[in-house]
């Protein structure tokens, strides 16, 4: 049996961090269709990220991409979050998008370009100071796209080499988060393509650097919560970049492409315990067609459905069912809750919590969207800028 | 027992046609990586394709791309071609660049989107018209991201009645080269996923209307020389696009990824009757990190290579192998061509065509590398515009 | 607004096919583990389905599998079907566990072997007489492990001249339905790899012959509801053989491993007509380590779910914002329909219809596990022979 | 430039064990396909594999399978093996053909399956020492094949707790070589899936605990030879099962379905060291309708092949390239060896190591597989007995 007001509390705790990048415009190599209205500065991605937390009530942080969101006064921009009702979270380096990278950052094999890359990843420790931000989120481009073209296991070393000059940097409280992904943008190897690579350097590296778990990189057939369980039973786990896919590409919204995978995957972050703040929940998306706002609600949204599920479980039920190797009754204890439409629940504890039950209609109400149209003209959107 | 003479004499005869997009810039959604003395207009890439020719010997004709090689006029660009020691080849349409195109264009649910990609693919006749093109080659972006997102069936119907008034725009002598492609830039549907959709819609056409099959465009485990097979036996297969991955992405250089299967699809089509003029072997494939024409050079030797050992399989021996239900021996004579190295045999018909036997040396020796780098300053850099 | 009585009503017209040899011993290639109270014969498999039709009210018919339900009189087990509350159903041929199919059936490159087999699919059509059956489905084994091992194309001729034959022989209201699947048992090729190749055959053969997709026999990353909304689209959809995998292997119960796949497979039959007696809906599954009976009723009541949420889905709301290209509507008003927990809806439908709301409950209630394990005893239980 | 000398005396010095499980009879859950002449005992499976070794002078090993190639005096097999001119390599357990193993071995919710799993590996450690083997191969079964069935985590405690008492019996030479598979015979979750997984136990372990890479055991677009890479860097690597296949399973020959990735995979193992006794050569495959012996000589040679082309590759030369950033200059030195055609090398090899230099023929000619039919009449076929 549930506890449901343990539920409902549990619930009112989840925070889900969304990406100021989410905010801009983004494509594909075929094209980028900007959208009216997106942010054109990292104060205004902040306004939007804003409104996601006040429909859902569970998006309290935002987190930056430098150089994207690149400001001189980092301090006044936390200033600026607070007033607006969130706060900065992660930083994400990005070491791609400068012509030195085309054969990769800190697994180069130009010793100049590594420096470079390395010395980006210590300016965004010192923007972590500022922003009071906890985590250092690394996701490389690193790779090769021909065999031979470089010395893969050379390209470890370099890589050992740089992530440990980083987490020296990083203080007390700091975490450094590594990021695996399977292709893209190198498509023969890339330098962290698994969670076993990535769990190999942080435990090379300590405490402080933990494994996060981007639920589009990985490889078909792969069973994503088994790596969540591992790398909890481990305490290896740092976070997740949620979204989803249905082959290639990582950019749908999260819980769109498999919702019961990810009500598994948020089982077993329940069951290990995980459901803390030391996991770190994030989204890491694109929205190329829908506009973009009402889309991070849905993922919100998506996150909190598939978590309230997990909460459903009946465990004691399940490890009744699973000692007794009743195959098709721990199945169904499984199944009972995620059959459950939650969204009655959620609504009250959204009514419990001050906000709107329905997300989606109060935003579409507000009139944001039609303000930011409005308003936001002029100026250079924000992008990728590929 | 082959016969080398003939197999020389085959190898003479082969015609692969370079993309001219593949001579200009690209990149992936995180970065375009431009390079010095990438061609700035049509006429630049022509010349860079007759390089190719001339090294190569066997790359005879160049494929435009309609609207990034537009010109005024296209007689001009024809002989300008020919001035060169090329020909201007297929012609591709692009529906997908447009922001009308969000959403897709002949399977757009508008009515007057579908009518202005229509008429784009219309006025891509009218230019295989004036350069004597015999192809018309339609790759679709179009598809859905999420489900429910569109109608997938209804989007079959105008995709049908689309390709019919185009079909019907045909001359005598023109074609209609239908391309399909698993993922991106959709990524939950797209329209023409997969060879049978392809090939249905070829059949609801007519014989101007065949299947062209892009070796990168297939799910994880597809057998693609069996597609080869059938689309032969069927006299449904228009041609290729020649590029390889090692998981998505269809970028990498033709044979750079699986050798092997290059090798297998090049037997089936020498099996099939497949190595005639009414099969087209095209590349499709960028070059994001590697210098161009070199890569091209490398792409149309890697095809020349595989279609020497389909040509050495012994196929007198085979058959008897596979008459006998003798597994070994059978898979033997297959790998006993493949196993043959063949550089040689290619440098003696390379001789014997009166072009350098290396065509990397030759191309690496001649200055062009440096002359573009030094000439071509200033302007803009062809490229993909996304 | 969907029309609540009329979900209702379709529900109760709702005929899913449980297969005879789902109720036997089935393993891996590792083990099979037996199971007590399996059915011994083909009678036994009967007085199993008609349990599960019993409870469920929606599996009238059972599959038959030849020759592992080889009786010597048909008619009399159609009469003890019936007597038992069921029908017989499809019959389906086994070309796979004769020595001599080792390299084949209909496509061996031994004639002989072809005449045996061809002469087991007639036989088949003889067996249909007797029971009444409409449907000869047909799965072939055949394909090849090795590149070179046989002709691939010489194959397809094969495989044409043998459903020839069979066609011919079909009665004016048979039909034949031929399966696809990607791989197992043969590894390199298979003769029906995909629905393109179903589809091409069929469409050679005549309007008798229908593809059947497989929910299990694809590709990593293939969409099968675009693929069952083209073959409807086409009129050549034969049925379903449903079950469900994460990898490989394909008999897992249906819905258990993607049940947001299955809803979507069946909002296309929905929406393209396809819920009528033309598409046959089966089940083609083993149970290898979870008792069966129970199983068999989990998966029909899996498929009952998804096509209630298909049926649930407001298909005016959706065409109403697919018109718009409003992405995220019309994606929300398929999820809303997903995410509803249709499990009481179903208890009701089948109240209505006379049938214990909780099957699985009733079954365990019944006494029937016990007494078959009492009763059944001795005799060589069914399984695959393999 | 290399040295042709050197690479000739690495290939003389190269060992490939056999498993004694290939000379039985396999196949699938659909057929096993008995062959004539397959040995009945552990005794005759050492015969064949001492004639793989006798015709290929490079498989002196041959590996055994416990319960399998159970017999009462493992010292008086030892020496037949050494009389019969190789020698008892590795032991594999099997903890996945008894009843009790239906839900798991090691990983067993019942604590008395897991004392039976722990006991026959404790039984497979006094094996070795009876035979001299260094190595302990445990593959196991485990895994669930729905969502909830058992706890993924307490699954790996359990594997651990087992792990540690094997470990711990082993003698001072001994190694433990831990393998890992994606998937079959259970379909939702193994409970060693990945390298990562199986790297983590090993570590936790101790030195002599290893992983084993089985090349047929990964999601697709895994990239193996970057796992081999990896775990040579962190010294972790014992050993490899070779065998090959294009989507499921495993079992097809070495080499047969992508030469080059065995050939990158053979590079990454020279270039890390890996070529010394420290990593285990081996074959795991079984051949289900091709001839035994004469498949294993195939394999055999494929990966003699790619070794040889790896030790072809111009390091200097490469390490020049990449460190230039030279894509194409890199990829070529390394395509340079891979296209080389090495079998009049090792033709010369074998001849300098008093070998036929045409094992096929040699082991065609020997008139083994004749003198196997005629006298291995009567007796039980060694098989699987699934």
């Amino acid at each position: 049996m549930t506890d449901l007001a343990a539920v409902k509390a549990a619930l009112k705790t989840q925070a889900v961090e969304t990406p100021s990048w989410a905010y801009g415009n983004s494509g594909t190599r075929f094209k980028v269709f900007a959208q009216a209205g997106v942010p054109r500065s990292p104060w205004e991605k902040i306004q939007d990220a804003a409104r996601v937390h006040a429909f859902t009530g569970v998006a309290p942080s935002v987190a930056l991409h430098i150089p994207w969101d690149t400001v001189e006064d980092y301090a006044a921009l936390a200033k600026y979050a607070e007033d607006q009702g969130v706060r900065l979270g992660t930083i994400n380096s990005n070491t791609f998008q400068d012509d030195a990278y085309k054969l990769g950052s800190v697994c180069h094999p130009d010793a100049a370009v590594r420096r470079k890359a390395v010395d980006h990843l210590l300016r965004c420790v010192d923007i972590m100071d500022a922003t009071g931000s906890r985590d250092l989120k690394l996701w490389f481009a690193d790779g090769t796209n021909y065999p031979g073209q470089d010395d893969v296991r050379a390209r470890q070393d370099r890589l050992a080499e740089g992530l440990a000059e980083v987490y020296a940097r990083l203080g007390e409280e700091q975490r450094m988060l590594l990021e695996y992904k399977l292709f893209e943008p190198a498509f023969y190897t890339t330098d962290v393509p698994d969670w076993g690579t990535a769990y190999a350097h942080c435990l090379g590296l300590g405490d402080k650097a933990r494994v996060v778990v981007d639920t589009g990189h990985h490889a078909p057939g792969t069973n994503i919560e088994f790596i969540v369980a591992t790398l909890l039973r481990e305490d290896k786990l740092g976070g997740f970049d949620f979204n989803s896919r249905f082959y290639a590409d990582d950019d749908l919204m999260a819980g769109a492409a498999d919702p019961f995978q990810l009500f598994r995957i948020m089982y077993e972050v329940v069951r290990g315990g995980g459901f803390t703040s030391e996991v770190a929940f994030m989204l890491d998306q694109c929205h190329n067609i829908e506009p973009k706002i009402p889309a991070i609600i849905r993922s919100v949204m998506n996150v909190q459905e598939a978590t309230a599920k997990a909460l459903l479980v009946d465990r004691d039920a399940l490890a009744k069912a699973q000692a007794a190797g009743d195959v098709l009754g721990a199945n169904a204890v499984l199944m009972d809750a995620y059959d459950t439409d939650v969204r009655p629940l959620l609504r009250a504890v959204r009514e419990e919590m001050g906000v709107d039950p329905d997300p989606m209609a109060a935003y579409a109400r507000s009139g944001w969207a039609e303000k930011i149209v409005a308003e936001r003209v002029g100026g250079e959107q924000a992008g990728w800028g590929a």
